[in-house]
């Protein structure tokens, strides 16, 4: 089976989208199309210029006999922006508010574009960060610790408020939650990770942080390193706020229930010099 | 900025891939690339040929005003055998053996990739079936539900076991597990699913078929039609099976604590015409 540019371009483009932060050896280009390795560098030159025009992302060569091409996400600033600004839109529509002046997410969350996008936001901080694993807690923070992982190529581990026996072997820390100031559980496979794994911590929605206090301590019990940590939406409480570096997307400013408004606006990630 | 038919090719691959089912009009690419819409269909059908010819997918052209081009995942026999063969063997590791005859499956539905494959498999089947929402329960099905739902552009809705403040009200039943016979809860959030829609249910594992029968219970109430049930493993115990009709990936038919074996084969996804 012979292949065209064209062709070869398309096929390029869908494998290289497929396999984010993956080195992928010409060889395996060359013998894919039966083309010569010198047209393989051709195409390869044509798609990191149209990825990095288009701001999809970029390709990274590594030469010698165990290199090849490797795609990281990158998405632009502009796009950026323009994803906040319609999650800042969604959120603040007051037929969110709920009793309690609880925020309705859930469709959001429910919406595989907007949480890809997120992850590929999240991601693009932190495609060189050599990130082992995405750790999230259940279940609001699943799609999008996927969305993040599947762009950086890592698997995903979701820590727990109870033990299943599917599991099996547990490690479980107490720890306060920082809003309501409850006792409560944290549970984490304990073959699910390697000790001492790079690790990103994401999830949906930071108030204090106890949550994300309580998994870094857990953890720790994995000599694990945080490497980063990531939210989609913070609440603007900072005189109590227990974790001190972290990205976040938006930021809730003031909720109130009684005028039913909700003010809403972009978060820090644009301040963390991601461009 | 004037693109050149590779950039294009290019950029359009990536396009498509990452807007699968929704109808794209020629005159956002011929806008998008200051081309005519001659040379933006010429580029298409390259795209189409490339696709179908690799097994991505395919590409389909409404014409008139209202007409654009869509892109259908499809994934093809040969790649779906080798995701099946490749799940078998992963999962025919006596390693994962748990007290009980449970097995740890947990780094499977950890891996984004292998959870990628299997959503296109499965969105594959139902690509045309106008689904309007995935529907799937806390919290194993989750990664599956969201890679089947970004391939066939839908929403995703969890069903839970509990009710949570940020869901707003909900409408709740009890039903019987189907192995352990014992009495649950399952709560939909009432805003979440509009009534009448057309439903597809995902999950990682059924044994009785307890918890996929509840859920279907559950979507009366919201007046939802079942358009199809998919896993991605069963437990082969055919004589009490609460379910019918659905697909699955793979079969788990016997799983032997004593002898430290697990004998697992490919479940019904490819007697179902799925060509």
């Amino acid at each position: 089976m012979k292949f065209r540019r064209s062709e070869r371009l398309i096929d390029m483009t869908q494998y290289l989208l497929e396999h984010p932060n993956q080195l992928v050896p010409l060889t395996f280009f060359a013998e894919r199309y039966s083309s010569a390795k010198s047209s393989i560098s051709e195409d390869l030159s044509l798609i990191k210029d149209t990825f990095e025009k288009r701001e999809i992302g970029t390709l990274k060569t590594v030469a010698g006999a165990a290199g090849g091409v490797q795609f990281f996400v990158k998405v632009g600033q502009e796009e950026a922006r323009q994803i906040v600004q319609e999650l800042c839109d969604l959120i603040a529509n007051p037929d969110r508010l709920l009793p309690g002046g609880y925020l309705y997410l859930t469709d959001i969350i429910g919406n595989p574009s907007i949480v890809q996008k997120v992850g590929r936001m999240i991601a693009s901080v932190y495609a060189y960060a050599k990130i082992d694993v995405v750790v999230t807690v259940a279940t609001k923070g699943i799609p999008l610790a996927y969305a993040v992982a599947s762009q950086l190529n890592t698997p995903v581990i979701i820590v727990r408020h109870d033990s299943k026996v599917t599991e099996g072997p547990t490690v479980s820390i107490n720890y306060v939650s920082g809003s309501a100031k409850r006792i409560q559980t944290m549970v984490l496979s304990k073959r699910s990770l390697a000790e001492g794994s790079n690790v990103l911590i994401v999830d949906d929605f930071m108030k204090a942080g106890g949550t994300i206090t309580g998994m870094i301590s857990l953890l720790e019990e994995f000599k694990a390193n945080v490497a980063g940590i990531a939210v989609l939406v913070e609440s603007e409480r900072q005189e109590d706020r227990l974790v001190d570096h972290y990205i976040s997307l938006v930021q809730l400013s003031d909720v109130n229930v009684k005028e039913k408004t909700i003010s809403v606006h972009e978060g820090n990630y644009f301040l963390q010099g991601n461009e």
